[in-house]
C-alpha cells in the first residue's frame, strides 16, 4: 500500500519559486533542513551542507552530469541520491525536431534569402509526413522525440545498444546492426553518447549510402560526425543537408564552411538553453516528489559505483 | 447498411501512380471512362470530357479553389462534385508549426549567424512547452495544427467565426471576441480567410497588447497583418518576432526590412509546395473513395450555388 503522507522537503540553498511549485505540486511541503525527510538542491556542490540530518532519506541534485558531486565526495551510501538525468530531454527533443523540420522544409536557405525565390526553393521543400526517421541512440531524448515525430506522420526507426524494442518506434535495431539503416531511413537524428565506438559514426562511406534528400540532425556530440566528410557531402549533394546543434570542433570557428553552406544549419549548442533549465528541473522534482510520497522508485537514481 | 462493393473509377486525363494507389487503397478499381461510376481528375478544366456517361455519380476535382471549373460551366447538378478543399491542410499545418518552432527557439537569427554566438542567443531561446498558442481562424489547417502543438506541450486557444468548440483546443472564442485574446496567448498563428473584416486584423494597437516574447506566424494571407506596423513592432521589441509565409505586398520586394530584421522569418509562400501536392491529393482521393464505397457523405462536396 503506497505511503500517502505529505513528505517534508528542504529546498536549498535558497528559495526558488519554480522548484517550490514542483515540490508542492508533487505533494510535498517545504520545511527547514533539520525537519527534512528529503532535500531538493538547486545550487552547486560548494554550498552543500557538510552533514545531513539522519532523517534525510533522499537528495535530488540539479544537474544531469554529477562528476563534480562525485569528486567532492558528497554522494554517499546513507540515502538515495538522484540526478537530473533525463529532465532536460523534452527541450532537446523539441530542438531536434525543430532542426529536422527546418531542414526538411528548406528553412535554412529560405531564412538566409533576401529576395522572393519561390520557384527556386519550391522543388526542395520536403515533409516529415510519411518519412522514416532513424534515431541513432534512442535513450531519453530519442524517446521524447517519438510522439513529436509521430504527430507529423513520420515513422521512427530506433537504434539502441541492446536492440530492445523502443515503444512507439516501428522498428528497433541493435547498435551492432546500425549499418543496415543508412540506406533505409529518410532522415537521421544522432542522439547517441560520445564514446570510442561512436566517434565518426557518420563518415563518408555512411553518407554515400544515404538518400540524396536525407537530412542529418546532431544534438549529441560533434565527434559522432566526420566534419570534413560532411562538408564534402553537403557541397556535392550526396545528402540533402545537416542541422547541427553540436559541432567538431566546438565552438565552430568563424569562417568554417558549415556557417555558409546553404544546406547546413548550425545552432550553437542551444538545445537545452538556460531559459528552460529551471522549469524542466521543477517538472523532474515534481515527478520525483510524487514517487517519493507514494513509496515508488525514483527517477535518475545515482549508482555510486557506476558514477552516474 | 454500407455498400461494400468495389467502385469502378476512371482516373483522368492520364495515369498517375500516386492517385492510382489512392483509388485502389480506398477500395476502388480503375476502369475506362465508359464503365465508370466515378471520375478522379488530376488535370485542369480544358481537357475535361465534354460529356460524362450517365453512370458517373461522382467527380473528384484536383484543386482546393474551383473558380476555373465554375467559370467553365463544368460543375453540374447531375452528380456529386468534390474539390480538394482541406487536402493540403497537413502540409500547411506542418509549415506553420515549423515556423512557430523556428521563431520561438530563435532559429532565425541563429541560422543567419556566421560565428558561434551562444551566450548572446541563449537568453532568447523559448519553448512551446507550456505555451498557449492562439489559432486565429481554426478551420481545416488550424485543426490539423492542434495535435502537432499538443505533442509539444502547448495549449491551443482557437478563434472561429461562430465560437463553436473546436476539438482539442482548451478554449474556443468567437471571432467577435478576438480582442480578448491578444494579451492572453503567448503566440499567434493567423489562419483566417482574407476578407474585408480580417484586413489588418493584426495592427499596431493589437501588437501593443501582445507579450514582448510573442511570435506571430502567418500562413493565411498577407493582408491580415499591417506590414508597416509589424516592421515597427519587430524593430522596437514590442513583440518577439514574426514568421511569415505570406506577405503584403507579395512577393515581398528585395530590400524590404522584413528580409533582414533578426526577429523576422520569411518563407516565400511554400507552406503547400508543389512537391507535396500529388501525395496529399492521393490521400484525399483515398478517403473519398472509401466513403463512396461505403455510401457515406464525401469530403469537400461542392455547393453549386455558393461556388465552393
Amino acid at each position: 500500500m503506497p505511503d500517502t503522507s505529505t513528505p517534508a522537503i528542504h529546498l536549498g540553498p535558497e528559495y526558488d519559486p519554480a522548484l517550490a511549485r514542483g515540490i508542492e505540486g508533487g505533494g510535498g511541503r517545504l520545511v527547514p533542513l533539520d525537519d527534512a525527510e528529503a532535500v531538493v538542491w538547486s545550487g552547486g556542490p560548494d554550498a552543500f551542507p557538510d552533514r545531513l540530518p539522519d532523517t534525510v532519506r533522499w537528495v535530488q541534485l540539479p544537474s544531469a552530469g554529477i562528476e563534480r558531486w562525485m569528486a567532492a565526495g558528497i554522494v554517499d551510501h546513507d540515502r538515495v541520491w538522484t540526478s537530473a538525468a533525463g529532465a532536460y530531454a523534452p527541450s532537446v527533443a523539441e530542438h531536434a525536431v525543430t532542426l529536422l523540420l527546418a531542414g526538411v522544409r528548406g528553412l535554412g536557405e529560405q531564412v538566409r534569402a533576401t529576395s522572393w525565390r519561390k520557384a527556386e526553393f519550391d522543388a526542395r521543400v520536403g515533409t516529415l509526413r510519411g518519412a522514416t526517421v532513424a534515431i541513432i541512440g534512442a535513450g531519453g531524448i530519442g524517446r521524447a522525440m517519438i510522439p513529436l515525430l509521430g504527430a507529423f506522420g513520420a515513422d521512427v526507426l530506433a537504434v539502441t545498444r541492446s536492440g530492445t524494442s523502443v515503444p512507439g518506434a516501428v522498428e528497433t535495431v541493435a547498435a551492432s546492426r546500425t549499418g543496415e539503416i543508412w540506406s533505409r531511413a529518410d532522415h537521421f537524428v544522432i542522439a547517441a553518447p560520445a564514446t570510442a565506438e561512436t566517434a565518426h559514426l557518420v563518415d563518408a562511406e555512411v553518407m554515400a549510402r544515404m538518400k540524396p534528400t536525407a537530412w542529418i540532425v546532431n544534438i549529441a556530440r560533434g565527434s559522432l560526425i566526420d566534419t570534413d566528410a560532411l562538408v564534402r557531402a553537403l557541397g556535392d549533394g550526396t545528402i540533402g543537408g545537416a542541422a547541427l546543434d553540436v559541432t567538431d570542433p566546438e565552438p565552430l570557428p568563424a569562417g568554417h564552411p558549415l556557417w555558409t553552406l546553404p544546406n547546413a544549419i548550425v545552432t550553437p549548442h542551444l538545445a537545452n538553453p538556460s531559459t528552460g533549465l529551471r522549469t524542466l528541473l521543477a517538472d523532474h522534482v515534481r515527478a520525483n516528489v510524487e514517487r517519493f510520497a507514494a513509496g515508488e522508485p525514483l527517477l535518475a537514481v545515482i549508482g555510486l559505483e557506476r558514477g552516474y
